[in-house]
């Protein structure tokens, strides 16, 4: 693989997830914070209405209007659709002719702490997260397989991936998380700058990556309505295991409902906010070892 | 003062607060939770497209709507303002005609704990207040008085006050906050049965107050974009003593702002997300002593 050409730092791609939108606003404030000799580096406000609205979303959720037959379709016409057209005519040629990476910044109400999410599994992609994972203890490492082709905005790059970090209320500012992130940034900016002079020595490394294997729903009546809350023994547990028989949900008649798996899991986004329209009251995951 | 005839719990006056609005549907599916022998209770939905949106507001803030001159202003007609009038309608004249407490709940983003929000002294709100002080430990009193009319809901009623509780994002439900907020309302409403029946002791007590005494914004640019944080060594203090010099912004520049007071306060609502439109970073509280 050659050299990174560009980097690519998409923020506001939901519009109540400050923590990247005012880290993108800093970095074009004070543009030689992310400035390396051997590649540019820029910023991009993804969903300037949701921002001004201080809403995920206009019409529909832009971080799932990329799938390849999505943008290919003229009668998908919402507000989110076109801005997604919009920026994959901007970023889509460029990352096909170079090597574009794409950070998607986002947060989350979950304990997420500093995740990176994977979508694919690019050798330059596990290197670069086997390094993070080592210099910086907040950072964890997810694999999520897009489910419906690649309908992720990060996805537009085959080198993209995305941040997620928690827990931080939609629509606030957490200074801890927000300076925890930018170090992040820089040490993601400088492992590439590293990459390219040629100075990352290829060493055999392990990586801990938690693979996606699918989602719990709250309970609900027949209605659709939620019946219960993330148990109280879970809140703010991610990344911690899960095992069978441990309470997941507590009624709001005070009943606790149990993890009926069968195996360990470490579950991520519990109690997300923007999750509960979605039919998901946490994601499950998979621990491994991934040596590269 | 004669009996308390009537209880009205509002819920969702604010559609994206969550625990209101699930513990309202609790105690409409198992209504013997609120009943007294003395007194009705019931629960209103103040707001429900916004909760069907999970946003704050359709058109503008409802709790800011309450104001007599506005009440009786034909021109507002937004979807708040008819919902104000309707609310009104519903609440105004019972309010007027017997002895009803409106108990309006909301959740904040900043640590308010159990919160009591008082817009007026009246007595009885006072006693009420220093008995679910002294029997939770959790509880604070605030006294804000309405600074345009009474424009909040549950100034409806004379005996009317709101319950914030936090630290919880919006759109999402903390299971632990559900069953404090749960505890203290029947806590409050065993002290109004008790009330009835005679069995209050009339006894010296102080209360703790704590006095809204005015507010701060974020450090902002000439646009009015915010452009900087709360510190990280205030977050989440609310109630804790601010003495003149400590700092209580982060500039994105990484610059320290210092409170420039002239004497301790207590800080409440820091950080609260649906303040930021309002140009408000936190309320500011004197702590008082009353002997009641």
């Amino acid at each position: 693989m050659g050299n990174i050409n560009s980097v690519v730092i998409t923020t506001g791609t939901h519009g109540n997830e400050f923590t990247g939108i005012y880290l993108g606003k800093k970095f074009e404030q004070f543009p030689n914070l992310i400035q390396h000799p051997s590649f540019d580096t820029r910023v991009l406000l993804s969903n300037p209405k949701a921002f001004a609205a201080v809403r995920r979303y206009i019409d529909k959720d832009l971080n799932r209007c990329f799938a390849t037959t999505d943008l290919q379709n003229p009668q998908l016409t919402s507000y989110e659709d076109i801005l997604a057209k919009n920026i994959y005519y901007l970023l889509g040629e460029e990352s096909k002719n170079q090597q574009q990476v794409i950070i998607d910044l986002h947060s989350s109400t979950a304990n997420m702490q500093l995740t990176i999410i994977l979508k694919n599994q690019h050798p330059f992609l596990l290197q670069l997260a086997a390094e993070l994972s080592e210099i910086n203890p907040d950072v964890r490492i997810c694999y999520s397989q897009p489910t419906r082709d690649s309908n992720y905005l990060c996805s537009i790059s085959e080198l993209g991936f995305a941040i997620e970090v928690g827990p931080v209320a939609q629509g606030v500012l957490n200074a801890e998380l927000f300076q925890k992130t930018e170090v992040l940034i820089y040490q993601a900016l400088d492992y590439i700058e590293s990459y390219n002079q040629g100075l990352n020595q290829q060493r055999n490394s392990s990586l801990t990556l938690y693979q996606y294997t699918g989602v719990i729903d709250y309970p609900r009546n027949e209605a659709g309505e939620i019946q219960g809350m993330i148990h109280p023994q879970l809140q703010f547990r991610d990344y911690q295991p899960l095992n069978p028989g441990e309470p997941i949900f507590l009624t709001f008649d005070e009943r606790a409902i149990a993890y009926q798996g069968t195996s360990t899991v470490y579950p991520i986004f519990i109690n997300e906010a923007a999750y509960y329209e979605k039919g998901i009251a946490m994601c499950l995951t998979e621990k491994k070892i991934l040596q590269i």
